[in-house]
């Protein structure tokens, strides 16, 4: 909630501006707007700086893209996640400028491109099947005003591969690591830096992966301290939390 | 390992300081310290100012006091996790200034008291019983140089005593928020607060609780994208890189 | 079993109007009909005002249009769950008021609109993607006669719009939540209000929800005493339940 | 959040009787007591006849006692669950007309006694070991004004046992099943009542029971659409969800 | 083995009929058939009045066709099962009696009607939905010499259906029950007979049903003591231990 | 229910002997005694020659004398399962016939010694480990009335050792197959045999055997098509199951 | 890392014919070369004799086929796992002599036919169906120049077929068994032999097989001390440890 | 079975040394000795140089003190697991050379010290906590006539620890890498070295780590092709498997 507006509505009820349902009501709408099947909070995209973010998954193409439509005119950057070539077609036609991340599956809009970070944000894969997750977070944390660094293809069974990126990684404010099967290079990874690592586990593997739980648990039971776990295939949230790390702090203002 | 040292004993190598096998036992060397049945690396605590830490589950008093006599030799600030009042009380014979935590059966050892943070650390609880994990989070964090702000028994089952708390919670850099049972709470506070929420699912609950995997579940579905997941009753790992994320930072030197 | 029918049966048996072999076959009929792959038990339907209700799934298209074709008949309210628009093609030439919801995939006849209930039910989604689920509730809750209130998209990441839904929810005299994720916002709502609170695991989610087990869990966990739980995805169930709460209750007649 | 008393905060603010920083002071006070390690909300209980529940379980004896003496000046029924016979002893120097009730191991202060239902509660046991839990519940439910039924070892294995007690269970308004091993019961129970079925999984067993999650499946699965499920061994939750949909409602004052 | 027929070759062998070579290689030879990507066992089939039995999930469309061209040779009876309408359209061409049952997706040949069962063999459902898996093994059964009693959709949410059926129950050697959901039935059945329930868990229902796992862990939880438990659809094993049980029964002959 | 009895009632009924209120407690009576907090059926015990069987885990010591002291009047069979040699002691005290089985903790009245199998019962254990399980269900099927081979020790790592009791398995009525870890043990059994094995698995093991779970799953997924399931550690229930197999079996009297 | 190639660097650094960050760089590259989207580590392959792999799941055509075309200029042998007819298609344009595998989905270029082994390698399968994995583990093996002999359909369920090729087992250096449903076979052989017993699970089976749990946590709790494990469906695994175990073997070269 | 001895027995017959009866019972007997509660096969062990093992756990003191009795006249090397003190006691009664290993909690009698590998074999932990199980792996693997190098504490949180004892492990013929928690050493020296890794997950870690299942996950999971899995806490079979692959290898005499 506002709370300078808040002041000011009960300072305008005091004054006998509002009358006390009035003043219920706007207390009320002060925090998001009731768009019929959702409820969407703008406030802090557009004060902070943050993109816009649209879960596509579940969500039909004309439902994306008219909720696109209005968000495209309140905020520079805007991404949709989970989406497809076709929905990314129609979106080209409100914004010309729109990009299409095959890989990650994801459409973004990026316009404002101020500088939010106060390091390099480095994403990691430990095989090639895991950078469609890296991408979806590499790209999330540029939308959010960060240098990324990507490093492919270093996974545990050839360490020195990821021994030859230690420059990389311990140059890095904070470092995203997505990893398959025994999900293993968070905790190497995290032994060779001293900044906070975002594990993602990843879906790939077969037979006792079990759809990423392999590599979810071997990263909650990482023996490096630094390390913490978002949920499986969560390239967004590990952009996000990465990118907030990352930012340039001061507290929020009242 | 220190690039530094690494290159100082190259040139020493190719001014015929040292000789080739030499050069190699010394490169191996840079890294740690074998004492036995542990190999101990003591660089990164020393010159980054973090505490020593030792886990003290499975490990018997006698080699606990052992290990702890030697670390208070060189850092000031000591941590043992997991322990007990019997083995406090040799600890104390070696630091008369040695601290006993009950709560979170945690000793701690804390000389330096350098701030090293950029803003607070605060800790939050759902519910009574989640306290000694909040504590190891809390004790932790403070240990590593943060101004913590404790806010115990705030579930969401009485929102208002969440709500309550925002003016703290919205003024801390990054937020520890342990719960057990359903785990709602990092939910909620992320949906209040711009900073990275570490959440730490504890094993306080019953029946399809699991032993705490209903709280890791909740909080790995969060739907709060700042929100990022330790295992359960890890209070010290998320003491650890919450402090990781608040420090002043600066990239390491080479 | 119909108890005054029994006694009828067994005074016609005494005065020798029924032999003993009929008396048996008479009293095992009273509780269903035999229709061959199924047995139906109409009397309860019929008799308290409850809808004929059919689960479409594992049935073919003329299995489900025969059955209701026969339930059309002796019941005013029908509902076929879990179908498609094929299927209410069909139904629409037995019943040219049958409705077609397609969100909900349900099929519902509605004629008879006596209202049985004490209060309001409200119907809570913490998502978009929880409404299909949540229509399943509401569209039954309205054919059992019940006032219905429909609040979507109010999930705790976004706390406030939950509680600006406060006076809805707290003049409810049963609430339905249905919530995929972490299936935190029935403990909220549970925390809000003084009436019993229905919780619907969804199967909204990817990764570790495990196809709303997470979200189960967590309901299962809550915090909040006066939460209990049907089955993931049972959208029915939840409606039929909190109808059962919310009717004008006496002692069932023998 | 108590609304009557919010106006009344707004209208001694805007008549100048309350500063703006008192008024936000005592706004958040209105909800709970914070008591140093809890924060305790008294209003339901005091207003709504609901008895005070203390969760035992994890709290030390002294703990528990410090607690149960400030509510009993508050309250005139005390509920302390999941403790133990030495506390009771404590308890009963604070409350001679404490009850101890050692099969569910509960205590209890019961000195309201209005009657708050509008028909009985029928609480329904598989066997003679799911007592317990099933006792929790009944106790609960009495506590909270209402008329208890027993009906203890009707598991479906004898189903005659189940049938011969129809006559109570049809003239219930709400029933609580306790079943341990496949749970089973409740689907029984519901298909022969029309009233909602509260069913509570018990950890008894053995082997593939995996301490109640047997029971909990086949209860969150059961072919009556009238039952609802809480957690394993969550008597008291049954009872207290029991005694809400037992209740007179009105709709909550504002 | 056939032990007669290894003695016949001991004593060829000392008559030096055989030499010790030849000897080793019969006495191999006396178990199976190797047909390359398969060794199949015709003695048991053929000398007991067992039914040749293909699983056809897994195997090709004429793989399969060449299997049933070998055994029709030998077997009066044999059943495919798991297979497809396309299939049983080339198995025809070779056995114009053979019989297509799509509910149970079940090809069978049955020419030998010999009657080995000492009793009747009950197969009941809880749905309709189930109805294909008891179909399986009633098929099983009637091809290993049994008579069946089909008693479909006797669910427990209705009990009077299954209670209406006790004198068919009642009479049988042996029943099986097949169940989804929660899996209760077996339990109830147990409880009304005094002969052994072969409680074959079905696939049906969804969410928490985990694909038949809620029944499995129902039926093995029993509280009737003559329940035993197959694989999860596994009616095809259902039919043939049901068979062995009902089967007239002498030692095997040496 | 009794139905020769049944008819008893209805003709005193119509008779005029009997009112109808009488009638239908009568009715109601015909098939348990209700001892407080368990209801006892003893018809079936008596009727069938069954033994008396009391599941000692949960009940106390002073219950089981008491129940133990019922029983023994009415049954000259009486086993208690899961108990303890002090309540043995007191057991003597009623019966100084009753025997107890260490291994088993099992204590057994067994006075009837009617032979009422048609053939004999194999129990067989992979291990020695698995011997209790193996003797609870040797014991109950002689107190059942059986002959029972008992086979120790012959799991699959040394095949040769089941091989060697061919002779022994093959004239058998019915096996009974406990064993623990992998499980394997009832599939060779089962293809060594042509009647039915029951497998029992035991809680033998460690690590990935999850108390029995490895070799449940392995018996439920045997390609010995002749084998079923009971319970982790069941067995008194592989016990009773392979006792109703071997019985000399007629209809139930009606 | 290369030690030789390290040392003649370091000679290379000291004579100042390298300078230091050239030193650097070029000891960086010694392990591997990055490829844009992967990094390959070929210097194990080419110097040991081992082929070079490809894992085709989760790679796109024209990846694959790229991929392909690069290593088949180095090595004599490459395998594709996981792949498809149509990449063969176009892997064959590359190298007419590549061969495909249709039950193993497998492509090989198999040039280097060296012997490596010292002994044969049996590869065994329990059934049919898991014929598919085992091919691709026998096909491995012998790509790393190994004798291997295949026993197809031994199952445990007619356990003379997996006696009737003690011979074989017998004299081979380490056998690969892969079964699925039980998963029970890899118990019965290494109880044949003294060698290691790979065991591969498959994912065959239905219902409470789970995808080859059952029959990997079957092979985890082998009663058998020689047997290990790979993860379900890891024929590829399978092969490639049994080669290195039937290796010639000398230490590595410095 | 022993051949040469089988042929033996059958010219014994054919020279009627032997009569039909005596020759069955012989050849049954060829495999083992039958002990009352348990069989046990002597062969192997006396005539490969392997020791007799006994897993004390589930087994009296007085039960393992009579088996070592005579295991300890028949082989040199005797190995009793999961023991304790007291039954050391009393072994070393009967064998003053007995051994008592604490922390692997075994009792190893080794007299015979023949060298039977042919390279050495390395036993390596990742923690502290994690020697207990690689003490049993390395005990085992001497008393079967290896030699043994011990790395413990490298794990992959401090990668240097391990790289630094590269040439340790690339010297050795077989690895056996212990760990707990994610469990990722393994992979980490799979991809090291080019023999096989026998890869033991311990019980070691809390929460999530759910008792050595998420290290199980990881290594069965590993992206080297050269680990396979033995059981959780099973160092025996580690050593045992280790053991077979390093023995001088030569086809089994017939």
């Amino acid at each position: 909630m506002d709370l300078t507006e808040l002041e000011r509505l009960l300072r305008a009820y005091k004054l006998g501006e509002l009358e006390i349902g009035e003043t219920t009501r706007q207390i009320k709408n002060l925090n998001y707007e009731d768009i019929g099947y959702a409820r969407v909070d703008h406030s802090r995209a557009v004060r902070q700086g943050f993109p816009e973010v649209v879960f596509g998954a579940g969500k039909s193409r004309s439902q994306l893209v008219g909720i696109v439509e209005r968000l495209v005119e309140r905020s520079p950057n805007v991404l949709v996640t989970r989406t497809d070539e076709g929905t990314f077609g129609e979106v080209r036609n409100l914004a010309t400028d729109a990009e299409w991340h095959a890989a990650a599956r994801l459409i973004r809009i990026h316009r404002d491109k101020t500088e939010r970070g106060i390091g390099t944000i480095a994403v990691v894969t430990a095989g090639t099947s895991d950078i469609p997750i890296a991408e979806e977070a590499a790209l999330t944390a540029e939308a959010m005003g960060n240098q990324v660094r990507r490093i492919w293809d270093v996974g545990v069974a050839g360490i020195h591969r990821v021994l030859a990126e230690r420059d990389l990684l311990q140059g890095a404010r904070v470092i995203i690591v997505a990893a398959g099967m025994e999900g293993a290079l968070p905790s190497v990874v995290g032994g060779l830096v001293s900044v906070p690592v975002v594990a993602v586990p990843t879906s790939i593997g077969y037979g006792a992966s079990f759809g990423g739980v392999a590599a979810l648990l071997g990263m909650l039971n990482s023996c490096s301290s630094n390390v913490t776990v978002v949920n499986i295939d969560n390239g967004f949230g590990a952009g996000f939390v990465a990118s907030l790390i990352n930012r340039k702090w001061e507290p929020t203002a009242p």
